[in-house]
């Protein structure tokens, strides 16, 4: 597919918030042009085109990178809110996930895809098992996922992780793999040792879940006498970088590892907010120099997975916490969910518009009231945006996503059958 | 207009949450069934249907009333964010409104009407100047206003405040007027006594800013010993009820006057989180048995009128405040942005979906990934609807936004156009 924009408001994220007026072209998967068209002649070749779309000075824009999620949980969405986290967590989570077959994850996997696509995110840090299935999920819809092992003590070993390392950063353009596992305090130390060797091998960075609550880093401080971050540095995990998912409860000592090893912190504010768990210290690791990323986690946890919605959740609990309106300025925040995601996944061809990128972005439609009227596009973006403004999604070159109408080779209404089925099932297995 | 709602998911808020299937019909502004469709025998005359409407098992619910809001500040959006409150409001809020005229006035709430119809809110509580351009918005519109005023030291007389009661309250069917002030902290204690002898003339309840920010509780409390509650309640402010907006920084004292006089709270959580000012002891408040309602604030403080992100604010934020993640059901977080609302605008026959009532209702859109599967629909539609999720929006009987179009008598595109020339034109007025 040859696509040509024009007449668009172009956010590259290439010259910090500035927006261009203009085109952007794209050549089967990437982007070959940026610019005024007036000097067309500068792509050779480029003489079909499959489709011109007149942008009506909406903005093209990156797509948004969700960080840190567990997909398929989306058949837990609304199935047990309003409850102390440990009653969530053993009574409702872990005895259903239990009773997943991998066929289900293939097809939650594809609903959770679906409501990326709505809120224009191009691409996902999956952690979540059956990785086969998820991976199939992405490729099959057209969708970008980097999967993430949350390797455990309830489940796989390091040669295992080892072996999907290696498989599934060769498997398909659209799919790549970090290694990963699912947190200290699930995970015993000789485990967590084979990993980082494993890490060690390979020169690969690690992520996990990190301080998400405040009992987490209490037990491990009994346990070890160090915070998570302290100890799992201390095994040699974070040598060749990687990241933490949540990051709430940190010490300093715990920041200055994460930026020593120029590590990344994926926030998760609603699903911070919504457990209970505390809020970030994001300006602080902001501050530090620390590398920043937004992710929505789980459907069961948030319930949704809207970019819109992390958004001014980061930047607004941030104001809370110091007490002061100016804390995280928008745009900073508009950068984590784009740019800083694509650095924490290593999706170094999906972070910006520029010739020669994968062509993952989105249009946001400004002819709607709530990003009327236009006094700043990106403070709009992040204050006043939502996904009723994200008009079309493209991923490597295909749209996936347009007004409303999803392009991912399977009828949405199946996929809403197979969920409801799926659930109901579950509740009847007791 | 009589309208015919059939194969529909239906909740009423007349039992609890329980959600009903069948049809809910409309003979002009009011509803006359709502039921399995068998009985239709049961309304007499009803025999032609202006549009007979197949839900496809979506949802019709009462629409949601936006409490608190300064419509016409729409022009302000994403003008100054991230900046300290005093700063926000003294060099960018107050000079730029007094540029506005009435007609400014009058065109900037239209775009903020159009705003609260894409996210299915049916009526506001609008405090602003220039009224009667309000009011016209509201009525060109066929939007539904409670209109109240913002009397302050620097603006309006008690006498004015009177003949503005008398007049909006017989002014047009979507219209009506309650008895306000701006804030304790604008307005000198002479202007206060009369505005408390005027509600005590009418038994009229009077609605006002209250304890926003820390600060404006301590000048108060070093202007007269009390907090602003217990000082406006010792002029006998509220003998007859109202209420106040934001009440973030309230003591005990303060929540008894509220409890003991009837009075509404409505939250503003979006606002007090971008602005800093606090989280509201929102659950603390419900236990007491306070009656309590959302609103957006103004979009230059918000800066979106959207009642999805408020109702995901409303609960999450307590959940932190508290470090419960039980905290603030969100079946409470939706009964306040719907009947909630109502009962404190006094919109007595808008509150629930009900033989009799007046027709203001929406209808929201299931078949979309975010509200799926269907375990929940009430924790859905607070914990991952959006606004996207409102397919149509029903106010006295009229259609007024469906499916992503317009119908209020006025093309989109003039209203934007109008807004960036407004701003446009304060910007060159230096």
């Amino acid at each position: 597919m040859n696509t040509r924009f024009y007449n668009a408001r172009i956010l590259t994220m290439e010259n910090g918030f500035m927006i261009e007026e203009g085109e952007l072209w794209v050549r089967s998967n990437r982007i070959v042009y940026i610019g005024t068209g007036k000097d067309r002649d500068a792509v050779e070749n480029m003489v079909t085109w499959d489709r011109e779309i007149d942008c009506k000075k909406n903005l093209l824009m990156p797509g948004f990178k969700n960080a840190h999620t567990h997909s398929a949980m989306t058949f837990l969405r609304s199935y047990a809110d309003d409850l102390p986290l440990l009653e969530w967590l053993n009574r409702q989570v872990f005895p259903m996930e239990a009773k997943l077959s991998p066929e289900d994850v293939y097809h939650l996997s594809k609903l959770a895809i679906m409501e990326y696509l709505t809120s224009g995110i191009t691409a996902n840090f999956d952690m979540y098992f059956f990785r086969d299935q998820i991976a199939k999920a992405s490729v099959d819809t057209g969708f970008r996922t980097v999967l993430t092992n949350g390797l455990n003590d309830f489940g796989g070993t390091v040669e295992e992780e080892e072996a999907e390392y290696l498989k599934f950063n060769a498997y398909h353009e659209l799919i790549s793999y970090q290694l990963g596992f699912h947190a200290e305090y699930t995970t015993n130390r000789s485990l967590l040792e084979g990993l980082a060797a494993l890490a060690k091998k390979h020169h690969a960075p690690v992520y996990t879940h990190n301080s998400e609550g405040r009992p987490e880093v209490d037990q491990c401080l009994e346990r070890y006498g160090m915070t998570p971050t302290v100890f799992l540095n201390s095994l040699g995990m974070f040598d060749y970088g990687g990241g933490g998912y949540h990051c709430v409860h940190m010490s300093e000592a715990d920041l200055e590892i994460f930026r020593d090893h120029n590590m990344f912190v994926v926030t998760n504010p609603a699903s911070n907010a919504k457990l209970a768990s505390g809020i970030a210290p994001l300006q602080r690791m902001m501050n530090m120099g620390i590398r920043l990323a937004i992710g929505t986690d789980g459907p069961a946890s948030n319930n949704c997975l809207d970019m819109f919605r992390e958004m001014f959740m980061a930047t607004s609990l941030q104001k809370l916490r110091l007490d002061d309106a100016s804390a995280l300025d928008a745009n900073d925040v508009l950068y984590m969910a784009t740019v800083g995601g694509a650095k924490a996944m290593h999706l170094d061809e999906c972070d910006t518009l520029a010739e020669g990128k994968l062509a993952d972005l989105i249009m946001i439609d400004l002819h709607q009231p709530n990003m009327q009227p236009i006094n700043n596009i990106t403070k709009n973006l992040v204050y006043s945006g939502s996904k009723s403004n994200v008009k079309m999604t493209m991923i490597n070159g295909r749209i996936l996503y347009e007004d409303g109408v999803f392009a991912i080779g399977v009828d949405p209404e199946e996929i809403y059958s197979i969920a409801n089925e799926t659930i109901q099932r579950m509740r009847e297995q007791g």
